[in-house]
């Protein structure tokens, strides 16, 4: 993936500037009595709509939607119901017809997961992927280098 | 609710002739180690979808639409993953502008859970509730007398 | 249920002094593309395990939970992500051996949901039933007064 | 991750001998009508708990647990609600502490979506990660050659 930078560090607060804000629940815990790993791609999807809605009401295209195609989550810490987390979000990365965001998840301040998405810019009428605009890349790039 | 009839045994097997079957997902269960009670409106839903699907097919009205009103839950007993219930389904009553469902969840063969909806008959056009049709009154009254 | 009180207005803001705040999920839609009712069993948990959580801390007991025997809630408008809801919880009747706790859930002010819930005091190693002690009993009564 | 095997097709069916069903539920859409990413997460868990239920089952160490540690998922196409996804698990890496299962999501034979989780072999008491044993390395060593 062109253009990703793995300099980013996800596990530091500083690194975000974007914000949200998601309220554990309680049948977000399994078994174990902690908050289940599948409720995080929940906390994550949060954030990663925020910044797509961003994109997408900057850049109008309505033929246009960036696909969800990869997901990837790394399990720092155990939390537990009740409680909120805080989801910090970035673009990390862009492609050609791809942008990669990256994610810190924050509970009380401690890093508990960080992710990494990548979505496809997809043409709905044509089904299929399609370049970025220059314009949408070029403020991309600026994303990451802030 | 006119027509409803409360002597239907929703924890019995014998009243249910249709019936949908859903896999518990280990994320279902919650602190206490048992399948969380927000997981049985899915498996609810999964049922009732059922009978709403064939009801918009053998009465087809496009701009109408049967939207959940009420949804209640008896709870009976616990269940564990792994494993699937079987949840049965039927018309329990017909009112003007809504009907209601019954429903048996159903583990190992045991009740573990009794539900029912009320599902109004709604014009997606006008924004409003409207009586059902005479046509699906009389086929809604007539599964009831099964 | 003795002493279950039908004239608490739970549509209404005023009727609740104790909110469990909840953020929208976008998994919380559905393919209708607004909040889907299994969502709201989970935003009516949020405030129900406040209450019982509080009770049993005022109240210890290690042996006795309080478990959930039925849920039922009434649907009155369409929710859209994203956004929060406040969840106002309330006793709302005291039987022998259970709880009952009623709930409005608002979205921007609107009361976009009802639920009552019904708890059994329940002893975990005798696997049974029991009535609530004499000082829950009371407690719980003079909060359905207020 | 030493032993990994990036050469294992996880989109062939015929990579699979071990398989776990899950029903769709209509909670799983999301606003764009189509299975949302996130239960993707609950799915690829439904086969995972399988494959670790069997090596603590063949393996018996109450003290230890093989705590998730990464979850990435590629999605490959859409699914829509009703239907049932096969999901297809098996094991493609083994590390000194962890392991490495890889998935195959299938509905109606199509690979919809693959995925990788790696699983850290834990010690609950002294709460930090220790090395697999050597008769479990072997062992899933031996899975990965077939």
């Amino acid at each position: 993936m062109s253009g990703s930078d793995d300099k980013i560090d996800l596990t530091a607060l500083k690194t975000f500037s974007r914000w949200t804000p998601v309220t554990i629940r309680y049948s977000d815990q399994d078994g174990m009595g902690h908050v289940n790993n599948v409720a995080f791609a929940a906390y994550v999807e949060a954030a990663r709509t925020m910044v797509l809605k961003d994109l997408m009401e900057r850049f109008p295209r309505p033929a246009i939607k960036f696909v969800l195609a990869r997901l990837a989550i790394d399990y720092l810490r155990e939390i537990f119901y009740p409680g909120n987390v805080e989801v910090g979000v970035r673009v990390v990365g862009v492609g050609t017809k791809s942008l990669v965001t990256g994610y810190g998840v924050f509970f009380q301040d401690y890093c508990v997961a960080t992710a990494q998405c990548v979505n496809v810019c997809f043409d709905m009428a044509a089904r299929s992927s399609v370049p970025l605009l220059d314009s949408i890349r070029h403020d991309l790039l600026a994303q990451i280098d802030h």
